[in-house]
């Protein structure tokens, strides 16, 4: 069986143009770019509770990587450096190079380096920290959100969590859908080149990504920019044709898994936004906007009358949610 | 129940004084320093293989943080951030209070900010990734010994293998030395100040942490930097009294756990090296030297003749050493 030093040097180690030191010493080195500040996130992916433990592991090497590059798109960060740690119940090197195939697939679409990282034994567990950059000031966060701004969403929020649906049994997507579900759900393109526009062009004044669910991450922008927020329902997304309907509402709306961004924008951004979907080829819908209040969400009909939904995002503790 | 998000406001979230932004958004936010490379390392903790799951979460906390600030201080580097995420079986709020208290008391000594993470539901895993600055071209690294160097190793290798040994039954070890060795196995110091001098003084060329035995990571200096490390048995610290003198030795060698830093430094600055280990109080053993070579490890005897072990380091994926 090899050692768990040769499996590193056969699978995980490649050319890090970025670095000053890449994997094989006590700690990879960087040299940050001046004037820019350095963005990082980190994510545990358990087998079980991301993804089942039989997933193919090229897209789920794919996925562990763009979960991470998600969370720096919505910052609008450059993605540069990742490191990658892994907990595995026995040395598949079989599994292994089809994961990291997959993973540097990711990273080399999104230009990242693997500098180092940590192979373990244990029941399945990965986790990434990304590391990106921004001009010193220039982040998009979630509490930047302003009174009066348009709150939008990019791709097809919803898609994903029905591809999850779908896979365990709860429902059976038509042919034409199934695909393309299944393909969100295992192989997430998270949204870096719009995020880096929005705050190049500085079009956006908060930004999230949409990981637990669009009305639990709009959430997080209400309450961090200390506003309210407004969905509504009549601009949403339509849901797809020969879907039980509350299914495919609930989850659209607190599905999750979608790495899509939310954002919020001045109104006068709207049209340099609908150019920009068509720039990125990449539907953005304006779903609602941001009131003066106290971090809620308001949920209103197609006539603007108040509406309610009784269900949260994902919780990973919440016991009711994941069963 | 808790949910994740009260979890993580009301146990992971202190101050960053050294963030632009800590935890809540998508991403932490840092200023690197000017002049200074940015040294990252990252290490997964598994339930089962690196620890018991029933331990004591305070001191865990502890070590979960520690283990990585080791990697920073075989670098040289000064310490100033990390994130931490964890797959927790459940949300038992008295076991995250006590295992983050643990963390911020590492922190807090050694002057790292906990600026990002993630939890999740699973078997217990820790991931922490942590942060430091070096000056650029400054970095202690593997690969920088010298034929001619002295090899060196700090504190007392082999006592928290010791300790394990204890507490797995296999040995009992003496009243005086119990604590002492369950100390170090749980509450590891990592040597930050040693590193940062050994790096600011120019005392040593290359340097590496002793995690997975103290001839399998001097095996690391010896293949990176070509040569060949030859150890002294009579060198070697003394073994433990009233202890199985075999058992002792091996895991002097080959126990794992030190969080002690080996490293190489020219003959001449043995001097210097004495009073460093009266100035930090930390023994400084010259334990062997550097030859040309090709990579491998000699041990040679009290009158310099050849010896041999026949075991090597701790390797996650060898089932043998596992057992």
């Amino acid at each position: 069986m090899p050692s768990e030093f040769d499996l590193i040097a056969r699978h995980f180690a490649r050319p890090t143009p970025q670095a000053v030191l890449g994997p094989g010493d006590d700690c990879a080195l960087l040299k940050p770019s001046p004037g820019m500040e350095l963005a990082v996130t980190t994510d545990m992916l358990a087998a079980g509770t991301h993804f089942f433990a039989d997933t193919d592991p090229a897209p789920l090497g794919w996925k562990t990587l763009a979960v991470n590059l998600s969370d720096l798109a919505a910052m609008g960060a450059q993605p540069r450096w990742a490191l990658l740690a892994g907990s595995l119940p026995k040395a598949d090197e079989d599994w292994i190079a089809a994961f990291m195939e997959g993973f540097f697939a990711c990273a080399g679409r999104y230009g990242v380096d693997l500098i180092g990282g940590d192979t373990t034994r244990g029941p399945l567990h990965l986790c990434v920290t990304a590391l990106g950059e921004v001009p010193s000031g220039g982040a998009l966060r979630r509490d930047g959100a302003r009174a009066g701004d348009d709150l939008w969403v990019s791709g097809r929020p919803g898609l994903a969590a029905l591809g999850l649906a779908h896979l365990r049994g709860r429902t059976v997507l038509p042919d034409d859908l199934r695909a393309p579900c299944v393909g969100l759900l295992q192989k997430p393109l998270p949204r870096v080149e719009l995020g880096m526009v929005l705050r190049q062009r500085k079009l956006a004044h908060s930004a999230i990504d949409v990981s637990d669910g669009l009305l639990a991450d709009i959430g997080h922008i209400a309450e961090r920019s200390a506003l309210d927020a407004e969905i509504s329902l009549g601009r949403l997304p339509a849901l797809p044709e020969n879907v039980d309907p509350g299914l495919a509402r609930r989850c659209l709306l607190a599905g999750g898994d979608d790495y899509e961004l939310a954002f919020s924008a001045a109104p006068e951004k709207r049209g340099e936004l609908s150019r920009l979907a068509d720039e990125l080829d990449l539907p953005l819908w304006r779903i609602g906007r941001c009131l003066e209040g106290r971090g809620e969400i308001r949920l209103v009909g197609e006539e603007g009358e108040p509406a309610s939904v009784d269900w949260k995002g994902f919780d990973h503790f919440d016991e009711e949610q994941n069963r």
